[in-house]
């Protein structure tokens, strides 16, 4: 277990981080988790603060963070972007109404323990790359750490929820075959951060992944090749494909979610084209997670998403309803995972 | 004094509670109350988190229950219904903008350890009782105790405090005379839940309990005849009439207030009839408890409403402000009553 | 020190605190502040809760309180105003919608140990004097304290940092220069507040005085007296001028910052007249703190900025992120001079 490493450190993506430090961080969560459900009290961030920044909605996001300072002795002040001057970058910037992001940064870091920050969507222009880079921007300049609660690259405090859960279920996750698979949803302004930043952590612990999308789904080649260069160092292997059903045969764990396509929004179009996303999602109705094609994984394969998710669509409700579904425990595990982070963290 | 029957109960309406139940809750909320008075600390609920939800707009619910949690060495989350995803009922779902209640039951009872929810009026289509369908679908998926801060049908939290000061001001309340009655209001989209829950909550103290009310304001029939119950059960009586100034008469307390018709929402009209209301309304402008109309009850009676009042409307600025008028101990009683009821449901 | 004189007190304005009072707030806020330097913990609100009703943004002022409430052990709920009934005062009011002051006042004081208030320009109609009169109505109906978190007249919290931050860096403040100064603002709708309120403070402590405003941008009279009366008894001095430049010469301190004129809000007008601000804010656009104007100065003076700050037009990047700004410590000490104030008024 890493105990010196991580005090101070921002946690914007799992990929600046080793695979020892990330297990320490699981470690600690397990811990911690076994307190709570004794009732054993915490500490460890006394009368510390957390300023837990929304520019998108949240139910998970935003009650495991405030939970979990809770559950730490601290607190997390919920903070409605609308209600603050709005940070913007340098050149963006409007008289009386907006502030620059150095300076909310430097004030909040001098007033608490750490800021945490979930930006993505519309409130970045649909750029993709730019929430990340206003999350990067109040790194730079806080001394305290900064959380990622999802901006448009990684959704890192998802990712290690993810992982704890599947250590929960399946013990050593090495050459356990994970299925990350895109599914139609009629809402089609999402993200495709949960899968790639699940893949970018995961790759970290010697899994077999393999990723289903359709033709016009396809992740950032970025993340790509970091999840190829993991698979080199830690084992297990990546492929991709274009079949649901042929990613599901032998699957240990499988996570299918939408998300929307790289190619039509900025910088590959001017705008968020919403057309052009509709027609390549209509063509994929049939990629939905169904009890027939659960069969083809392995029979006691765990169903996961980071919910909400559009029941009927991504999934059937027999599916996230029945005995292979292990949502609620990830959800639960959102809770624990940031506790350990933020302890380690914030300290 | 029920020590244990009462954990992990929904505290959605007190007709599902015995009236040794509920006594177990009071006298908790006057030991805490005495306990806040004299700044002798309370863990009972330590590092524990109460999810508030609000579709409507609460001074006195909200801060109660917020200050309530502090108090008790735990926090509330206060969630506004906007800034999540809108929980909705199977059927009534929209893809990334909705989650269905079963779901963010399910998760919200994995993080905390308590959800309170008020739903009434526009986001329930003032479809009567389906506030109260909310609620209830609520607690059917959470594991946790669901606690109601006002549906369309109770707000048993207001009727717990309303008890818990009459018994302060009156002692033994058997064979005391409660006046529930009707008063004017401009604003006339008002659920009729204080009336008919206090009266549901107050007859199982063996009260003698007069409904006065203009005609076209009569309640929830259900709840009439679960009153009347109460009273074959617990001794007391229950009148209706349709004159205020009748039913002053040797009042020991008095709790004027306006409510909305039920012949003027769904399912008695297609939607909320606003014009036919106001008619209702201005046929009774009289109905105000004034001076003159205080002067028909006890010399000592009291005078209650659960705030916000419509001054000069439902009240005369000297009878709330005068020396009859328990309203402000009322309200405090809010924060001690929901004590008592939260560290035995959440412990 | 004064021990016993405080609690239980409003404040306001620092012009109904002695200045033996005001130094106890600041030696008690230095102490906190290294308590916070070196982990001891605080309980000296333990449980007790703050409430916090915004009517404008904030970003310092809701985060120090919010932050410093938690550092002390106790809580502040966040009070969104237009989710709870507007208050109102009589002969405002709008059935269901809005709330007498009184009752929202005795409401709160009877759940609360405190009320914060931030309430100026728009929810005040602009009328000079309005939003001090609101605080004015709630701070005579409850009977805990109510503080000013900054209304239309005085920002007492932002004052009192700004002293804890010049004693931090000037040490004993007689007779050293302090420069209060306009700035031109694309953005014209501000108060006067944290200009006049900080000479009415920092004339208690024997500073020598310069107002450097163009005309048109004259402050309350009333406060000008009030600052004159406070140096005939404090020593220091107090002087007006027209001239920028002239003004900045040996200062010790300079604070140069926009505000509107008084001239163009009621009650000088039937209503705000932005068309005449602007005229007026355009003819003194060469109203900005550079590089070489601060040369002017002596060369450790240190620039001083409540922020938000309209970068490139009140001062430039170069000075607000050069070696003379103190910016971020007196942001920081928001928190620790409000902690001061609080565990004085609130135990």
């Amino acid at each position: 277990m890493q105990t010196k490493s991580l005090k101070g450190r921002d946690f914007i993506s799992t990929l600046e981080f080793t695979r020892e430090e990330l297990d320490s961080m699981l470690e600690l969560a397990a811990v911690l988790k076994a307190d709570t459900a004794s009732g054993r009290d915490h500490l460890l961030l006394l009368r510390k603060t957390l300023f837990i920044i929304f520019y998108n909605k949240s139910l998970r996001t935003r009650n495991s963070f405030e939970t979990g300072m809770t559950q730490l002795g601290g607190h997390a002040n919920y903070l409605d972007s609308e209600k603050i001057y709005t940070p913007a970058t340098e050149g963006e910037e409007k008289a009386y109404s907006t502030e620059r992001v150095s300076d909310v940064a430097r004030v909040l870091a001098r007033m608490g323990d750490g800021i945490a920050i979930r930006m993505y969507g519309k409130p970045t222009g649909w750029m993709y790359g730019n929430g990340n880079k206003y999350l990067r921007e109040f790194a730079k300049w806080a001394d305290v750490p900064v959380i990622n609660m999802e901006d448009d690259m990684y959704h890192p405090c998802q990712s290690m929820a993810d992982v704890l859960t599947m250590k929960e279920k399946l013990g050593d996750l090495r050459n356990k075959k994970l299925v990350v698979s895109w599914a139609y949803s009629p809402g089609v302004k999402k993200p495709g951060t949960v899968p790639q930043c699940l893949m970018a952590t995961a790759s970290k612990f010697g899994m077999n992944i393999t990723l289903a999308r359709p033709d016009g789904f396809q992740l950032d080649p970025m993340m790509i090749d970091a999840i190829k260069e993991n698979v080199k160092k830690h084992g297990g292997s990546f492929e991709e494909t274009d079949s649901m059903e042929d990613s599901f045969k032998d699957a240990d764990v499988l996570y299918p979610k939408s998300w929307g396509s790289l190619a039509c929004v900025p910088p590959q179009t001017s705008e968020i084209n919403v057309d052009k996303m509709k027609t390549l999602f209509d063509k994929n109705k049939d990629w939905i997670c169904d009890d027939r094609k659960l069969k083809l994984a392995k029979p006691e394969a765990i169903y996961m998403h980071c919910l909400p998710c559009d029941r009927g669509y991504e999934v059937a409700d027999s599916v996230i309803d029945g005995p292979n579904s292990v949502v609620f425990d990830e959800a639960e595990n959102r809770l624990h995972a940031q506790k350990g982070i933020m302890a380690l963290l914030m300290r």
